[in-house]
């Protein structure tokens, strides 16, 4: 296969949005792909994972991880398909993970650090179950609830943003694991689909309920663990419901992404002191040694019947900019992906 | 002695605060102290013990403790001596320490719970320090700054209200165990008191200079360990400057305490995520069963004359209003204690 036939379509960072990320933020560039080196591949990009996270890269500053520059093809991780390889690690035709970014075509070294490929099984699931229960969101649920949230059998496990990608995730393995879990997500259908579908013991609607009085029909022994994925109105309430000793992982704080305002600090922050809880912020990169661990278990119970995994599927890589958004306006149910291409 | 010669002046609360806690949320009672039965004890009062956390002890609602009920003597520690004994336990003559509260006389069983009077040696220490470093502060400072902040040698660890009797502990503490301490305190003074007399190696003064800057110049390195004794805007700074896996102890918030508002929470707290850092809750009851190893530890480090505690002594039972409020002025220099009797 001639790569140089290949003509790559992009979104590039054109502007660091000032609130909600517009069509005007990306430039879309086409290129050709370029002649690989030996030791390089061409992957060719067939699902993209859509995360609250990318909307932190889009701005400048020191963060976990370096800002995603002006001009810079827009980082995203995805699954791809090897077209082109001078590498004795990855083959034409295999199925790979990695950092793809925002475009059709990645071109580099097989062994580049930060794209960090590895092949993943068709056969064991669905491709873009590997973009959420046995890719980023699975290894981040499943990973921060046990070393971060440290949930033991009985405990009450409250999980927000619960039917996004890790919080689905973080509701099941805190059930394997003899949990009592509830879930806090917008609207009745995501409720209803956490309850019936996944197996939560109940899920409080934000959106036409209050968490607070839900917190207190449904954890009426407090909160031992609760896993944040939202920040804001939300982190503060359950504070005021949290057990001696409880385990607070922030994970995340998409209510306040997008803010032009300060984010709000959460006010009930005294109760870590008057409950000696602790509060403590995770990053999934920090378990990549032991993904595999995590892929494992999780592969186990889908096998077993016991654990699933629900991915929503926007088709199209020119819809990439709208696509984004839904994760800020709660419209995705299960994890967000973009297809970008057949297999 | 027949105790019921003494009369016992009090201060008890008539009203719950709204902000700074004004004289007349106090009453003034005086009344005979009772004859005593078997088991029971009366201590004299000598020294009080002032501390931030009464703040929130005449606050309604859930805490660690329950609230000072109104028409109740104010809760406070303190030192005296046994008057009168019907208890095995003490006899009269002995020194104590224990939960005496704001009044001349204490009368109860020996072995009451809540008061937990335990015998002092004033040949080890003078009676002041027993409430200082060889008591509640010190205890906090010591298994809360060991136990939550887990210092290493070479860490960087920071300390606010580093003049008060917690951060003069913490701060002292942490050069033992090797690491580099930087106090933040109100005022000259107190800044130059914990760098020359106490070995901090450095002070960032709060009242005249940038917390911010002074962080970037004192701790080039980042933080490693954050003890936090007053909450609000130095907590979000200091929030900015911390080292990856870095631990914050909330042992107070004392910038907040008389707020009439809702509490300052942190808005940087998402600093937590990007440095997998943590933020954790303590209350020195919680150490209880080996204060002694703490007395012992700084016992021995103020013999060897490597560790120093100072307290700060208004005279005088009926001054207790305003003497509480020099806390909240950051008024008073070292541990603030109020004579109450000679021995």
């Amino acid at each position: 296969m001639t790569t140089t036939a290949l003509m790559n379509q992009q979104f590039r960072l054109a502007a660091r949005p000032v609130g909600m990320p517009k069509r005007s933020d990306w430039e879309q560039t086409t290129e050709p792909v370029r002649d690989i080196n030996d030791g390089e591949i061409v992957v060719k990009a067939l699902y993209l994972s859509l995360d609250p996270a990318m909307r932190g890269w889009m701005n400048e500053g020191k963060s976990y991880i370096r800002p995603v520059a002006i001009g810079e093809t827009m980082r995203a991780g995805g699954v791809g398909v090897i077209v082109a390889s001078k590498s004795d690690k990855f083959a034409v035709g295999d199925t790979v993970s990695g950092g793809i970014g925002v475009q059709q075509y990645w071109v580099g070294a097989a062994d580049d650090k930060s794209a960090n490929f590895y092949k993943i099984s068709p056969a064991m699931a669905p491709l873009t179950t590997w973009l959420n229960t046995l890719g980023m969101p699975g290894m981040t649920g499943y990973f921060g609830l046990i070393e971060s949230g440290q949930p033991k059998a009985g405990d009450t496990v409250v999980v927000s943003g619960a039917a996004g990608a890790v919080g689905m995730t973080v509701g099941q393995v805190a059930k394997q694991l003899g949990c009592r879990v509830v879930g806090i997500a917008g609207g009745k259908e995501k409720c209803d689909f956490v309850v019936n579908e996944l197996g939560f013991d109940a899920c409080i609607d934000y959106k036409n309920s209050s968490v607070k009085d839900g917190l207190k029909e449904h954890c009426p022994g407090g909160v031992d663990v609760f896993f944040d994925n939202v920040g804001g109105e939300i982190l503060d309430t359950v504070l005021t419901r949290i057990n001696l000793r409880a385990r607070i992982v922030i994970c995340g704080a998409i209510s306040q992404y997008n803010n032009t305002t300060p984010v709000k600090g959460p006010a009930n922050y005294l109760s870590l002191l008057v409950n000696r809880a602790r509060m403590e912020g995770i990053v999934v990169f920090d378990y990549a040694d032991r993904y595999h661990v995590g892929v494992a278990a999780m592969a186990k119970w889908m096998q077993e019947g016991t654990f699933k995994s629900r991915e929503d599927v926007v088709d199209g890589l020119e819809n990439f900019p709208e696509a984004l958004l839904m994760l800020f306006e709660g419209k995705n149910f299960g994890k967000l992906v973009l297809k970008v291409a057949d297999a």
